[in-house]
C-alpha cells in the first residue's frame, strides 16, 4: 500500500483516469509475458517529462519502487513490480516527435508502438530493423529496454545498433541527452547504449532518436526441410560462413513443426524433423544468385528439400504463432533465449536433446539461428513438483552448456527477474560490481525497477 | 620526474628495452597527430594483462599518470602525456588470438594494425569496416579509443558497431570482460561501447572481438565536378535521400582540389569547384542500377561531369594525402571533424564560407558527407599571434553553428585535449556530471590519461 499522503499528492498532480489505485484496475498492470502476476499498488500514466520528473522525486522522498512498462509484451519480468510499488505506463506517450527523411531519423516518445514505426518509415521507402514477434505491440521504449531483436536481426542487428540519442530522466530525477543526431559522434561517453538493454533500471527513457534503414527494394523466402537435425544444423553453418548474410534465419524444431502441423495440417512435409525458414533480401537483380547460393548450402543426403518459396507472409504467421502455441501443450513453459556460436549449434543442439531426455523434460526449440539464437522451451505442468525440480536441473546445465561453448544466457528477452538467478555464471564479480556501481549512481535509492536484471 | 623508487620498481620487472626513460627515447612518444609535444617521463611497453595491472598498480601507489597510446595517429591529443607519467605502448601486444570465418570473428590484441586485421579478414572473403585514413599504420585500441570511422562509416558505421566484446583493465587495476563474442546479447549493461571512444580515460583494453562483414563482391567508383558549392551539396541531400546508401561519399572543396591539382596536374577539370567521390558496392548484378541512380542524383544545372571511374584507387591515393599536403599551405591546421545532418549541409557550408572571410582565415574543408562527417581546416601562421585569435574566434562560431544545425563536435577524431574547451557546448551540465562520476567510478585516483575529454 502507498503512503496516503503520496497518493494525495499524486491525486493534486494526476486526473482519475492517468491514476490507477484500484486494485481491479492495477490488476491488468501485474503481468508481462512470464505470466508471473505482481500487483502494482499503483498505475501511473504520464505524458510529459515533467510530470516523469515529478513523479520519480515522489517516488524518492517516499522510497517507492517505480517500474516503468511499455505494453508488458516482456518474457523475462523486467516490468513485473516484484515489491509492490508504482507501475509507470509509458503507453499514453505516443508522439512522434519528428518524421525526417533528409536525414533518415524518426525521434518518437518512447509509448510508440514498434509497428507504427515500422509503418511511418515505410512511407519514406525505410525501415526499422528491430522486429520481435511483437511488434504490433510492443512499444519503442521497451525495445530499448531489452535491446530487442528480432528474425531480422541476423543482418540488420538489434536496437542498439539503430538508436542514435536518448533523452531519459535517471533515478535521481535528472533529465540526461545522450548521443546525437547525426551517424556519427564521439562527443563523451556512449550513454545511449548504456541505457539501452538497461531493462529501466538506470533511467526513464522519454524520447528516442531512431536511424532508419533502407527498405529492401526485394525480399525472397525459401523453407529447407530435413530428415534430422544433424543435416539441418550444418546446413545452418555453412549458410552463415557464406559472407553474404541471409535477411532471416530461422530454425524449427521437431517439436515446433508438430505444433504447426497440429494446426496447419497439410503445410509440412511428414517426414520432416528440422526446418529453415529464410529469406534473402535486396535489388531483384540480386536475388536469384543469392537464393541459389542458400539453396546450394542447404544440400546434403539428408535434405527432404529446399525450395524458394512465394507465400512467405503464411510461413511468418505459422512461425509467430509458435510462441502462443507451446501454451496449449504443457500448462508453463520456461522460455528461453540463448545464443551461441553458430559453429557450436550442432554440438549444442545435440547436448540440448540429451539433457531433455536425461531429465525427462519435454523440449521444443526454434529461433533467430543465423544469430545462434535459440529459444529453448521446457515444457512442464507446475503442479508437479518433482517435474518443476527436474527441469530447474535441466535449465542449469542448459546455462552452463551455453557459456562453456562461449555463448550468452540471453539474446533479445534481457535478464528480467526470469533469469538473474543465473548472471553470474556468465558476468564475472569483478564486472558486475562495476555495473552496480553504475546502478547506483544513476538511481541511489534503487527506486528504478529494483531487483531486476542483477542477481 | 618519476620517484626513483618507482623507476627500480619497474626496471625489475621491465628489460631495458621494454622501459624507456631516457629523455631521447622518450621523445619519440611525445606526440601524435595533433602535432602538439608533450614527452612522458617514461614508456613503457606492457606484453601481457598481468604486466598491465602491475604498471596500474604502481601507478595508483605512486598517483602518477598512465596515459595509453597505440601508434600516435590520433589528432586530437587523446594519448599526450600532457601532465607527464608514464606513455603505455600498446604497440608490442601484437597477437591475433582468434581468427573465426565461421563465427564471422576476430579476436585481437590492442596493438595490432587497422591493416593487418583487414588482410587477414579479406583471406576469408570478410573486412572490417572502420577504415580511418591511418589504417595502415593505425592499431586497433586505437580505433576503440575513438570510436573511429573513415570514409565507409557511410554505408558500414563505426568502430562501435563492429565490437562485440572487450578485454580491459580499469584504473583501479580490475580486469573486466563486456560483451560476448556473438552477435547478439543482453546479459547485463553494455560496457563494452560505454568503453569505445572514452579514449583511454576508463580502462585499458586488452583485448577485443571483432565482428567481420562480407567483402563487398564488387566496388564502382563515380567522381562528380561542380561549378560551385550550392550545386554540390544539392547533390549530397539527393544522394543521401535515397534509400540504398553509397558506400562513401567524400566531399572536396576547392581549396581541397586546389591542394590535389598542385601535386596532379592535369587530374581534375580546371574549372571545378567541389568534387563528390563516391563509391557503391554489392553485387555485380545491382551495380549499374546502383551507378545510375547516383548519376542521376548529382545531375544539376551547375555540374560540369559526373560518370563512373575505373581507376579508383588514384583518387582515394588522392584524397588520402590531402590532410599531410595542407601542412605545406600553412604552419599550423586547426583540424575539426564537426558533423552535421546531411540536409543542413547546404547552409552549413554557405555559413562555414562567410565565417571564413568574415574573419579572414583560409579555410580547406573536405570529409565523408554523407555521414554529414567535414573535416573543417583552418590554416594559419602560430607565430601571428593576432590571426590566432581571430582563428580561435571564428572556430568558437564554427562550433556554434555546428550545435544550432543538430550537430555534433567529433564525428570520429574524438575530443582529446584539442576539443575538451567546447563539450560544454554540446553535453549539458548534468550529463556532464554523470560521465564524470562515470569516470571517477572506474578510475578512482584519476591514473587513467587524466585531463582529457572533459572540459
Amino acid at each position: 500500500m502507498l503512503p496516503p499522503s503520496l497518493v494525495t499528492d499524486l491525486c493534486t498532480q494526476f486526473p482519475a483516469d492517468r491514476f490507477y489505485t484500484d486494485p481491479v484496475d492495477c490488476y491488468s498492470y501485474a503481468y508481462d509475458n512470464s505470466r508471473k502476476i505482481f500487483p502494482p499498488d499503483a498505475v501511473l500514466f504520464p505524458l510529459t517529462v515533467e510530470e516523469i520528473q515529478s513523479i520519480i522525486k515522489l517516488c524518492n522522498q517516499y522510497n517507492i519502487p517505480l517500474i516503468p512498462r511499455g505494453r508488458g509484451t516482456g518474457t523475462a519480468g523486467g516490468s513485473l513490480p516484484e515489491q509492490g510499488g508504482i507501475a509507470l505506463s509509458l503507453e499514453r506517450m505516443t508522439k512522434i516527435i519528428t518524421v525526417d527523411p533528409a536525414n533518415r531519423v524518426i525521434v518518437t516518445e518512447p509509448g510508440v508502438l514498434n509497428q507504427t514505426i515500422q509503418d511511418t518509415a515505410k512511407q519514406h521507402r525505410f525501415f526499422w530493423p528491430p522486429d520481435p514477434s511483437s511488434a504490433a505491440y510492443c512499444t519503442i521504449g521497451g525495445n530499448i529496454a531489452t535491446s530487442a531483436g528480432g528474425p531480422h536481426a541476423v543482418k540488420y542487428g538489434t536496437t542498439r545498433d539503430h538508436v542514435l540519442g536518448i533523452k531519459a530522466i535517471t533515478g535521481t530525477g535528472d533529465i540526461i541527452k545522450t548521443g546525437c543526431y547525426t551517424t556519427k559522434g564521439v562527443v563523451g561517453y556512449d550513454l545511449t547504449r548504456l541505457l539501452i538493454g538497461s531493462e529501466g533500471t538506470l533511467a526513464i527513457v522519454t524520447e528516442a532518436t531512431l536511424k532508419l534503414t533502407a527498405l529492401p527494394q526485394t525480399v525472397a523466402g525459401i523453407t529447407a526441410h530435413f530428415k534430422d537435425l544433424t543435416s539441418c544444423t550444418s546446413a545452418i553453418v555453412r549458410i552463415m560462413s557464406q559472407p553474404q548474410l541471409p535477411s532471416a534465419l530461422e530454425f524449427l524444431d521437431s517439436g515446433a513443426l508438430n505444433l504447426i502441423r497440429g494446426h496447419n495440417a497439410g503445410l509440412l512435409p511428414t517426414d520432416s524433423k528440422a526446418m529453415l525458414m529464410i529469406e534473402v533480401d535486396g535489388t531483384a537483380k540480386e536475388i536469384p544468385d543469392a537464393v541459389a547460393t542458400i539453396l546450394k548450402a542447404c544440400q546434403h543426403n539428408d535434405l527432404i528439400e529446399a525450395k524458394q518459396v512465394q507465400d512467405t507472409a503464411s510461413l511468418w504467421k505459422a512461425r509467430k504463432t509458435l510462441s502462443p502455441l507451446l501454451r496449449e501443450v504443457a500448462p508453463k513453459k520456461i522460455n528461453e533465449d540463448i545464443v551461441v556460436p553458430v559453429s557450436t549449434l550442432p554440438e549444442f543442439l545435440t547436448k540440448l536433446t540429451q539433457l531433455s531426455q536425461r531429465y525427462q523434460i519435454a523440449n521444443v526449440n526454434f529461433g533467430h539461428v543465423g544469430n545462434g539464437n535459440i529459444h529453448v522451451n521446457l515444457l512442464i505442468n507446475p503442479d508437479n513438483p518433482e517435474e518443476v525440480k527436474r527441469a530447474e536441473k535441466c535449465l542449469d546445465e542448459i546455462f552452463d552448456l551455453v557459456i562453456q561453448l562461449n555463448g550468452t544466457l540471453s539474446g533479445e528477452h534481457g535478464i528480467g527477474s526470469e533469469k538473474r538467478a543465473f548472471v553470474s555464471k556468465e558476468i564475472d564479480p569483478t564486472t558486475m560490481q562495476l555495473m552496480k556501481d553504475i546502478k547506483k549512481l544513476f538511481d541511489p535509492n534503487n527506486i528504478l525497477n529494483p531487483g531486476k536484471l542483477f542477481p
